[in-house]
Parts: structure tokens; sequence; C-alpha cells
């Protein structure tokens, strides 16, 4: 090397290190805005085995406060022992407003690896692609700022770096048998990585950088993190645009339309609980057996039911395979994250029923009409909702969602009992009898949820329950009908 | 059988179906309230395998409204594969005020079974039943009704009722080999739960029912139930008194009588820092493979210094082996459990690495001076987090506690400095400001604590950070001498 060359590289080493220190100085400055503008930040860093994800992700933290960041590196669970949709580590571990998520490889490593494992078919990962896009636009709309870093190394420079680890009894556990797998199908991985990020590039745009300069690639992600911030900053919070998307809709009647005088016999009534309460006792058995996910939905007018509906439902189940999830309003840290959140981590292992009383449902009713949610944020929720959901039945899940409906005389009479009950008033509150008063409002949002949100793959039945007995009833045969299709589809 | 005995066995029958009716309407109308008066309800229900354990539940919960209760059913993780303390499943799962969490088998089994199996030596048993004594207790003090049921079964009937399971194809998945190995070890067993019972039954009392009698069983699990119930209200919510356990200590001085002066040159702190970095960086690895989990704790005067002293110790550490968890003011649903549960669900996994700026610590500074806690609670918790420490050490994880200490003029200067610094002023609020006027208070509260919990198993440094440099490499200098101590220790 001649020595002109040797200061040239010199000079540049020097440079690139001043601007790495001037860059992290400027993440720092950021900081405080990203806080008080509340500003949540994923930072994905996919890449190849041993292509330094770890140091990258090192070099971006190493000046920023520890308050403001976390490091997520979900374990790829195989396909077998998969309890959860296949995007539920990396939904449940996404950041609150004003903090930064890095993601130590996720979903697209998941994704590919799994696919070119044959451990997942081709349809499946056709589907999680397209979940993929749907979680990360969703994350977008909803004010996140998604940057997306691919590390990419030759295979060379693999095999010096795994046969570097390897041949240090303190480095060698970590290579994985994976690791070694990958770079034996090295030519399999480019293609499948290449073909990822073409598929998934549009909402969110992958950036590949250099695994093999260490100082470059530190650089370019710093600045990519860095001006993807002053754009956020200087935009403000990003709320996505509504857009239609085409799903399989049952067609639902206007509630008005409904008749709502259907009725049961206290003695059919008895038999027939009786009845379908043993018959839904087997099923769960054989869904427990199985891994059938059940997610049951609840929503309808206050006073027509539900707990009542709920518990009978409920009691047939062994309590080892069945939770009842009260949605109350968001908590705080629930509040400072994305709205299915809070969904997202209460969802059932595969094989237990989940009962949600209420549910995400309150994106297109109470914060539609209290106005807790922009209107760009609850019409786009119904399409978001219908994705949430299509990812939950092609998980395998059964997703059931009962409108349990009465009209208004009914509440009226059963707000008027409850008041003059000791034992029940405590069920009846202010907010009751404000949302009363709101009924045509609250009828025209249902309605439209209803009409919006009725998949083929999962459903809405709006439940007469003017005669609750008659609405439990009703309730546990669909219930049972469709637990005995799901057990007879599932080989 | 005489037809004079079947009328009155027939009569026993009905009238024990009355009592169950009764007593349950007795909980229907507690609900309310339980929740007003914010009572958290445990109810762990143990015993034989096929005892029943899951219909009793059912049978306690089925008037329930679903939005009071919880029933968990925890997996018991085969100890080669545990990665938390052994009560992280039962301690992260305790209900919230105004709610009943049904623990359907827990602490007990677990501890037992993998006693019997030789999964943990006879030593590891005895300390797990102490920690058992000490999480209850803690629970009752902290306001909690525990009640704790056992339901036993004959070898016999235990023989027929998995018989009958196994006998059917729809059910036989139920019996596990678990299941088969305690009937074939019935006396060990039955051993095993008396000596069990016998040593954890002085603070919360067991009741023994007849798995054999369904209804009997029923009966009386609602009788305690609710009669707990009943008591709990009556005498307001429990605050338990604070007490003495012997812990070995290290003797601490006192905070002025700490010297302040030492610092070091720049030059030797960028050389050691960068040998202390390496070095830890090296150790991270070895921890990791190791499973040696590490609990660094940070507390110290404002402006002294802990952030930056954490990202030193974070910089050579590996992101997908260590969690930085600030710790701020509880949330609403944290301030709604007792408070060490959002620690213990903070928990890192073994062979990683939990560094908490600030710690439950608070309990005994900001809780106590600013009245946010009993004065027994706080005088109670210099004990509890003895005990909860040493369940940590126990389970083989380092803790680590240090107390970053300036002196008021540094404060001052650092706090005026922030001020003037605009991309500093966020770090300085009103609270510092208010908190440094009860610099006396807090000194005499980290005194005292200091005195009471630097325990030989999870010490308390006091670190000099006048110079912040010096305190960064005291630091690493005592994270370093203490993993490689336990490394070594460890086979």
């Amino acid at each position: 090397m001649k020595s002109n060359d040797k200061d040239e590289k010199k000079a540049r080493k020097s440079q690139l290190r001043e601007e790495i220190k001037a860059l992290r100085e400027k993440l720092l400055g950021q900081q405080q805005a990203i806080r008080e503008r509340k500003l949540p930040i994923i930072v994905l860093v996919e890449g190849w085995a041993a292509a330094g994800k770890g140091s990258l992700i090192n070099e971006l933290i190493s000046e920023i406060d520890p308050r403001f960041y976390n490091v997520v590196s979900p374990v790829i669970v195989p396909e077998r022992e998969a309890r959860y949709p296949f995007l539920y580590p990396y939904a449940t571990a996404i950041p609150e407003n004003g903090k930064i998520m890095f993601y130590d490889s996720g979903w697209m490593e998941d994704c590919l690896r799994k696919y070119l494992r044959r451990e997942i078919t081709k349809d499946e990962y056709k589907r999680r692609v397209r979940a993929v896009n749907e979680f990360e636009r969703q994350l977008r709309d909803g004010g996140y700022l998604v940057l997306k870093l691919f590390l990419t190394i030759s295979r060379k420079e693999q095999r010096e770096r795994l046969g570097a680890l390897l041949s240090n009894f303190e480095t060698q556990w970590r290579v994985s048998q994976e690791d070694r797998w990958q770079h034996s199908e090295y030519k399999l991985f480019e293609e499948g990585y290449a073909s990822f990020m073409e598929k998934t590039g549009e909402i969110i745009p992958w950036h590949v950088l250099d695994g093999s300069k260490k100082a470059v690639a530190a650089r370019d992600a710093l600045k990519l993190l860095t001006d993807g911030i002053d754009e956020a900053l200087a935009n403000g919070r990003y709320v996505g645009k509504p857009f239609e998307e085409d799903f399989p809709l049952v067609e639902m009647p206007k509630l008005k339309d409904v008749d709502l005088s259907p009725s049961i016999s206290d003695e059919d009534y008895k038999e027939e609980l009786k009845r379908l309460q043993k018959r839904l006792g087997e099923l769960h058995n054989i869904v427990y057996r199985k891994k059938i996910p059940v997610v049951l939905c609840y929503e309808g007018w206050d006073a027509a039911g539900k707990g009542g509906n709920i518990r009978r439902i409920a009691r047939p189940l062994d309590p080892r395979g069945f939770d009842v999830m009260p949605i109350a309003s968001p908590e705080p840290h629930e509040l400072a994250r994305q709205y299915l959140w809070r969904f997202w981590t209460r969802l059932p292992r595969s094989g237990h029923i989940c009962i949600f009383d209420r549910t995400w449902y309150g994106r297109v009713m109470v914060e539609r009409l209290e106005g807790f949610c922009s209107e760009d944020d609850w019409k786009r929720a119904y399409n978001e909702i219908n994705e949430f959901e299509r990812q939950l039945t092609d998980w395998g899940a059964v997703v059931l969602k009962f409108w349990i409906h009465i009209d208004q005389d009914t509440q009226l009479q059963r707000f008027n009992d409850r008041q003059s009950t000791p034992e029940k008033q405590w069920k009846l509150t202010e907010e009751d009898w404000r949302n009363r008063e709101k009924w045509p409002q609250y009828e025209q949002a249902v309605d439209e949820m209803l009409q919006k949100t009725s998949t083929e793959n999962a459903p809405w039945f709006i439940i007469e329950s003017n005669d609750k007995q008659y609405a439990r009833i009703r309730t546990l045969k669909i219930v049972i009908k469709a637990l005995e299709k799901a057990i007879e589809e599932k080989l």
C-alpha cells in the first residue's frame, strides 16, 4: 500500500469517527423531544447470522439514556411448540409513547426461517407476509416511527466470522445449529431475504447496511434513525388515513329490524341449558387436546345480560382452560401504546378459550362517540380490526362475536330493577344513564360496526336478549356449532 | 339399605344443596363489598391428582361475576428448564385489589413434587418451604386474604378415578405421567403433603377437604371463603406489624462519614474504563452460558450520576442478554397489588443481567417520607426486602446494590449546571428541588436502609460519586469481582 493510500484511509476512518460522534450527540439531543412529543419508535434490526446485529444495536444505544429505550431479542419458538399467533412476541413488545424499542431480529427472521425450514407451508408463509405488512402499517398509522434495517455480509465473511467464534471455547456456544444451517444454505437465504424484503418494502422501506464495515454501518444506521426522528418531529404525530380492503362480509340486518320477541319457557330453558352445557364441556376437552384457540367476544347494550350469558358459557368449562377478560377503560400504560396492544397481550394460548367481556370494538363505539380518538382513527379501525381478526383465524382460532341485543324499554325496566334492588345497585352507574341518552348515536355506530366487521372468518351474531334465557341458549348453540366445525376440520 | 336410611340420605343431600345455594348467594352478595373495599383474595386449591380441584373451583366461581375473579393453573416447569425463581409464576399472578384469584394447584405442588422427584436437593426444598412462608406472610401483611385448601382422596379412590379417565379416549390425555407416578408413590406423597402442610400451616392455616364427597367439599370451601371474607371486611384491611428476622448483615458506615474525595485522572479513567469494559464483556458471555441471573440495583441522590454510571456498565454487554429497568412511580395497576409485584414481573431470566434504575427501596425512602404507605408498611419492608433478595440469591442470582453518593454542594453545582444547559434541562424537575430540601430526612432514611438491608448475600456499596469517573470505575470493578466469584462457584 502506498503511503498516500494509507493516509487517505486513516483520514477516512477519523472522519467516520467524527461523524458517528456527531450523530450520537444528535440522537442524545433528540431524546427529550421524543419524550415530550410522545413519539414511539421501533427499530427492527434483521440480518445474517454473525452480521453484527448485536454490536450495531450497541452502537446505537451507547449514548441514549436507559430510560428511553429497550432491546428485545425474541426467541423464535419452533412452530410445533408455538402457542400464540406468530406476531405475538413482536406485537406484545411494542414500545410505549416516547420510547425506542430495538428488536434484535424479529418477524422477518421468524417468518422466513420457518418457511425455508419447511416448518410452515407456502400458503402460510404468504399469509404471514401479509400479516407483517398489516402489522407494520397499523403501527405507522398509529403514530409509530418504524425503521427497518438489514445487515448483510457475504458468504465468505460469514464463514470467517462463524469460524472465529467456533474456534474459541468461550464463544462457540454463540453459533447455533440454525446459524450453521443458514451458512450451508446461504444461497437459499439470500434469495429468501431478497424476496421477503421486496414483499414487505412498500409500506415501510428496508435499509440494507453493509455488515462487513462496522463503522460505516453504524454511521448509516445512526443517520437513518436521527433523520427519521427529525422528520417525525417536524411533521407531528402521524395519523393514518382510513382505507378500504376487501373482506368477505356476512350481511347483517339493522338493529331496528331485529325481532326481539323470541323467548323460551322456563322448563325448556332448564333442559336445554343442561344438555348444551354438557356438550360444551365435552367439546372443551377436545378443543384443549387439539390445541384450538377460541376467542369469544361480547358486546351489547348496558343491562342486556352479558354477564349472565358469559357465566352460562363459562360454567361447563374447565377453569384450567379458559379465561374471562373484562375490558375496562384503558390504563395509562395501555393508552400509551397502539390500541390493539392491550388485546394482543390478553390472547389465549392455543387450546384455551378466552371470553372477552367487551372488546377492541370499543374503538368504533365509545372511543368514536366520546371523541377519545380521531375520526381517521376510528374509521381506519374497521379494517385494522378485520385484519387483526384474520390474523387470529389464520392462526387457527375460532373467533365469534356476540352483540347482546335488547330494546330501549327493556333496558329501562332493567335499570329501574337494578336501582330498586340493593345488591344490584353497583351494576348501575351514572354512565349507564348517560349512555342511554345516546342510544341513537350508539345504534348508528353499532350498525356501522356490524356491517363492516362481520367477516366470514369472524362473524357477528346479534343475540336477541329481551328474554335472557333465550339469549343464553342461542349463544350456547352458536358456540357449540362453531367448535364442532373447527374440531371436524382440524386433523 | 333400609328405606329409613335412604330417606335420611336424601334429606341430607337436599339440605346440602340448600346450603350450597345459600352460600353461593352470600358470596354473590359479598362481591360488591370486596370491590368497594378493595380486598384482594387468593384461593389456593391444592390436592391429589384427580381429587377434583378443577370442579371445586368451578363450584366456587359459578355465580361470581367474571369481572371479579380469575383462575390460573400454572404449569410446573421442570427444574432443568426453569429460568426464574420458583415462586415467580405464583408471585406474578397475584390478583389486584378487589379481585379473587384462584390457583388451580400452585407452590405446594411445585415445591413438593420436585423434591420427591429429586429435581431439587433437600436443602433447596427447605429454602423453598421458607420462601413459601415468607411469600404468604408478605401477602397477608399486605392486606391479602389468603385461603389454602387441600383436596384429599384415598389411594383407592384415586385409582378408580384415574382408571375411569384412562378408559375413555376423550379423557385419557388428562392423566399425565406425573399423575401415574404420584399414584404409584401414594405413600410417599401422603407423607410429603402432610409434612409440607405442617411446615407451612402456621401463618396461613391449611384446610383439608374430602375430595370423595364433592358436594360436602364444595359446601365447606364456600363456607370457608365467605366466612373469611366476612371477617376480612369486618376487621378492615389487614396491615402486618413490623418484625425482626436475623439476616447476616454487612456493617455500613453512615453517609456523613463517607470520604467523597477519591478521584481518578482522565488518563487513568480512559485506560481503566477500556480494560474493565472489555473484561465485563467477556464475563457476560460466561454468565449467559452458565445461566447465572444478575440483578444490579441503582439508588442514589438526584444528579449523583446514576444514568451515566449505568451506561458505562451497559456498554460492553450484549443487548440480547441485559435490560435496564427504569423504575418510575407505580402505575394504577401496580399500586393495586402488593408493592413487590412490579419487581417480580421485571426479574431477568437466568443468564440475563437486569439493571434496575431505582428499585424496591423506594418503599423505605420516598414512600416512607411522602407518606405513600403506613409506618408499619415501611418498617416491615426492611425484612420483606431482605427475604425477597434472599429468594433471588437462593435462586442463584448475583444481587448487588449501589448507593451513588455525592454531597450537597456537588448536587447544587450539578443542578445549576443542568439548569443552564438547554439539553440537560429536562433532567431537572421541580421535584428534584423539593427533594433537595428534604436532604436531612432522606439521609436518615438512607442510613437506616443501608444498616438494615446490606446482607452478605445482597450487599450495598456506597459509591463515591463526587468524581463521576471514579464512581464508574469503582462500580465496574465491584461488578466484575462479583461475577468472577459467581462464575467460579458455579460448576
